[in-house]
């Protein structure tokens, strides 16, 4: 049997796995930020009619992937696997949203780059030839998230200049192995890289390091140049760990001119009072589900590089003085 | 392109996936149970070395994956892939684990079902043509596990009788698409069963009808009766959640008389005064990677479907009342 393993880190799938239908919810804050027009669902108080955060997040992942299939024609029965994650403890904001959802279930923990986690799983178990539709779909609650990993909202901490504003927000995609849609055509899984930052609230130099990684592993492994994408578009490096990012590439003799990110991309950093920008499973999962899928469709672009990153870190960690490994998983995806 | 998918949730894999070598740490009172002789290695204080109990898990991982691949000849630059969990918020047992190992990452959280998880998608990825070998590792520590979702030790809290014991274990198994290891034939991925069970020391009684659905499916999708394997072996439902299961699978006309549990298999209950038995991820996982597979390469068995259990819920679910959600994943692998 061949091996469509490419290099170290990249699967290159035999025949694309196309994006089917995707569509995304967000709060009130990221529905007055730049992207808003590319929301689905804008939520007024950011609740989703929930008495507690944690089941708005719950909340928010249903809605997401029930938007998704609404505008695929299809039933949740309509999806062999669903593979989701978030940010919180045990990873509750996905098992509530797909309890008593009739559906295959993986959960994934890859921090803020989950999506890109999801989406490389279930494009390798499709391209493999088992099951025809796959569901992803991942969440971010401001609430849930600063309760859980800084102090909470009623204590009204300090932000630091480097800190990011956790996006309240959920995207879902459903992939298939036929349809029209924008196409998967390359998957690169990224290596946990660490290189001692301790600074909880400076995510974006911490996942630096590993966007750079599997940046240019996923170069390495495919042949191609950056200037092959319209587009590389980061998850949630924010101005700072995106400026960091690029001064990487150098050393390793890559030259960006094509760079996003979208926790850049999600909030209007000044106006919006959110310091280096958006953060956040959510963040890179609405953004790729809104801006950057509806773009591939509508020809804005022809080739799009996704790669979300995640700190996968703890408080319990911080606490015991460890430092923050980053982790990066990149995605080629071509116009339909 | 054919679908290898079986029924609703099951996949039949093409070229069964070969278990190339397994190994597994468990902790001090582990060893003084009666799988202390499948055991790769045995801490004599549970610390693993580590001055943190968190740090101890990490160390548990990294040290049953490089027994693993010690056995098998192999460096960890002869995995292509690595599917990694444990209970800890964030799963920093497995990220810190993993960091600095050159290997590309997949993050999962199916809590003690993450072994089962991580079995499937590693198999799927390999079936489906993409790398060579994948490498899947969970684990569980006692004392990690009450700090996080009891009390911490120092408090003394009393248990119920329906109470488990969080095993203090890791396990890890190389999968590879050539060799004579025992093969991985079909897997079958769990939906999220949630039968309204709030009593979060009554872990058996809330996973039962999630093992109860999924065993039910696999017979169902692959067309076999019960007694097609020597053992169906669930992952820690503990006495009580055996019964139960039992029970339930009566319900659905389904009669076994070869089912045996990780969580009653790994200690003396009565000895060892665990009540209901053990649980955690790496329950399952070092009965997995002892007992089990080393049972089916010595020909004790020639079929068994491996059942791991786990709950998805967090403390903070539990304080805002919510049930404790199920799912339970299962693997059939068959004597080499």
């Amino acid at each position: 049997m061949t091996d469509k393993k490419l290099g170290a880190q990249t699967a290159a799938l035999e025949a694309p796995v196309r994006f089917a239908a995707w569509a995304n919810v967000a709060g009130k804050k990221e529905g007055e930020g730049p992207l808003a027009p590319s929301f689905d669902y804008i939520d007024g108080d950011d609740t989703f009619g929930e008495a507690t955060w944690e089941k708005s997040e719950s909340a928010m992942q249903k809605r997401a992937l029930g938007l998704a299939l609404d505008k695929g024609g299809l039933a949740v029965s309509g999806l062999d696997w669903l593979f989701a994650g978030d940010l919180l403890n045990q990873c509750i904001g996905s098992s509530y949203a797909a309890r008593g959802q009739q559906v295959p279930f993986y959960g994934l923990y890859g921090a803020c780059s989950t999506m890109g986690e999801g989406l490389i799983l279930a494009s390798l178990v499709l391209d493999g030839g088992f099951g025809r539709r796959a569901g992803v779909v991942v969440s971010s609650h401001f609430c849930t998230a600063e309760r859980q990993y800084r102090t909470p909202l009623e204590y009204g901490g300090q932000r630091t200049p480097t800190a990011q504003w956790t996006v309240t927000a959920s995207g879902a995609a459903v992939l298939s192995r036929e349809g029209d849609g924008p196409r998967i055509t390359h998957v690169t899984a990224g290596k946990i890289v660490d290189k001692g930052i301790t600074d909880t609230n400076n995510m974006g130099a911490a996942m630096a390091p590993a966007a750079c990684d599997t940046i240019a592993a996923h170069l390495r492994d495919t042949g191609r140049s950056p200037d092959f994408y319209d587009l590389i578009v980061t998850g949630d490096l924010g101005s700072l760990g995106s400026q960091l990012l690029l001064e990487l590439l150098e050393g390793e003799d890559l030259r960006l001119s094509n760079h996003a990110d979208c926790g850049a991309l999600i909030f209007d950093a000044q106006r919006q009072d959110v310091h280096c920008g958006g953060s956040g499973c959510g963040c890179c999962a609405a953004v790729l589900t809104g801006l950057l899928l509806n773009g591939l469709r509508e020809g804005r672009w022809k080739n799009l590089l996704f790669c979300p990153t995640g700190a996968l870190h703890s408080p319990t960690s911080a606490f015991q003085g460890e430092s923050v490994p980053g982790i990066c998983h990149a995605v080629a995806i071509a116009a339909p």
